[in-house]
């Protein structure tokens, strides 16, 4: 989800080429980015120019975005020696340019804005596989054989986590996501036991401002009531899962949020319109869906097709959000 | 599933430098890489060592693996007259190797063999896409833009399959696996359109030859009903589905395969033995379930670790299969 950015002429000038973070942390660019998919879409709401690793990012842990690779960390996180480099993030001093870039949004949007962060699985698999991987292999021993320092390393994360998310709502954000990318990786008895525990208490903190929450991960088919059951008011639905599927899950008076495949947006206008409209079919008025994509917006992307796919889930008479 | 060669240190100097399809080619060493982990573990049956892309590479059409990389097309498909290229398979002399290599070994096995195939979905993807992807996206455009050119597409490679699978049955295997590695990429609705029915084609036409007929994918909890319903004696079920969620969709009747993460088996034993400990629980003592791997063998896995899971699950009084 989000990035639509990314496929828009006007947003490589102010982007830059340098790590995705330097863009980030800098209010004016941001707050600019940002507001650029508000301009050429009819959209519901906006969502902050971020990315999922940045509060532990600002905490100098020594994780980074490697243009071209994603998030690499230096010294991968491999023992307990390891968790003395974790310091608790400072709202004030660490994610200054965070809150800074959110007033200069809200004071010119019109929409709510959505804030974000990633959950501690995903990023905790960034922090001991050192960079992207496929099958997360050094996560997975890790977690399974040393049960203890993953659990006090999901926690040290959180704390983070739970911060950076205040930190946005005090900003000004009206709802916040907690993105899982990586948690359809697991089992769901491996999921209950390991990851759990630890989006639920980020949830359930956050739960207390009274802002909706929202929760998503790729590959969540099997996830979702255990999503739900954290404590999310709106969970995601990938484009692989259906919106059945998901209903007999959470029922008709739970929100999701989803589910149209980000590579049909590549396809000419009367194919994506076939598939907008196949999804509205399938939610078949129940105002408890919010159109969206199902995952991040294509760099390939022509914009004019999501334009006409904002407009015509408003025709239709569906919410959509900035994501798409 | 399968590639249980690869973490073993006799599997190298058999296997070579080369393309793996240097070594599939050659009889003696496909059949030698065959046997070696039969030799290590006790296992109900074994599975030929070959590659998905075996029978398209045959034909010429320009498919090949690249080390380090995996399959590569240097003339993707894209559009009518790319089809100019396809020929049918002659099993005769574009199969000969692989007739011979199992001659080779069913001349020493007291196990079943089982031979294999790609699915239609997925070797398509490798056939467009050129090279491995992630988000697949000029498969899914071609797909949706031009349903004409993509079932023709997938009708041309499932003559290829299928002249493949009934070779391998009229050489000696007991049992063959449709391969749809990428199938869960896809919506259930998107699935049934594009590729079911080819699918379904492939198993029925085998079918007539009357032996077990296994389809396995991955991040396919959504299509398990489809894969059954194409035609399949036995689903395959990955590391990321409960045998819970794949029993209420299929039933206590039907026979299906799994579901040990690969990346645990990394882990020390007792890890291990927990988990293998816990499927088998999970099982709660159905016969109509092969215990396996929910996916191929990590070459970093200890070999003693899986002859260990050999031994438990038979101890534990469970069939398994070689793809461990």
């Amino acid at each position: 989800m989000r990035q639509a950015g990314r496929s828009l002429p006007e947003y490589f000038p102010v982007r830059g080429d340098g790590s995705i973070l330097d863009a980030i942390k800098e209010p004016e660019r941001a707050a600019e980015i940002t507001l650029q998919p508000t301009r050429r879409y009819d959209l519901d709401a906006a969502i902050l120019f971020s990315d999922i690793v940045t509060p532990l990012w600002a905490t100098g842990i020594g994780i980074d975005i490697k243009p071209g690779v994603g998030p690499v960390t230096e010294n991968p996180i491999r023992d307990e020696s390891d968790l003395d480099r974790f310091r608790p993030v400072d709202p004030e001093s660490d994610l200054d340019f965070q809150t800074e870039a959110i007033k200069l949004i809200t004071k010119e949007l019109d929409i709510p804005l959505i804030g974000f962060c990633g959950a501690p699985f995903t990023l905790a698999t960034y922090l001991i596989e050192g960079k992207p991987s496929k099958n997360h292999t050094n996560t997975k021993r890790l977690m399974f054989s040393n049960p203890e320092l993953w659990h006090t390393l999901c926690e040290k994360i959180s704390d983070v986590v739970i911060a950076s998310l205040k930190a946005q709502i005090d900003a000004g954000v009206e709802a916040v996501q907690l993105f899982d990318s990586w948690a359809g990786i697991l089992h769901p008895v491996h999921y209950q036991e390991f990851v759990f525990p630890h989006s639920k208490r980020i949830l359930e903190t956050v739960q207390t401002t009274g802002i909706p929450l929202f929760h998503f991960g790729t590959g969540t088919s099997m996830l979702l009531d255990q999503f739900a059951a954290a404590g999310a008011d709106v969970v995601g639905v990938d484009w692989k899962t259906s919106l059945r599927h998901a209903r007999t899950i959470l029922g008709n008076d739970y929100t999701l949020q989803g589910n149209l495949d980000p590579s049909i947006c590549t396809a000419p206008w009367p194919v994506v319109e076939k598939e907008v409209r196949r999804i509205l079919d399938e939610n078949a008025g129940n105002p408890r869906f919010i159109f969206n994509l199902g995952h991040g917006v294509l760099p390939e992307t022509n914009p004019d097709i999501l334009a006409r796919v904002a407009d015509f889930v408003h025709e239709y008479g569906q919410t959509l959000l900035d994501n798409s």
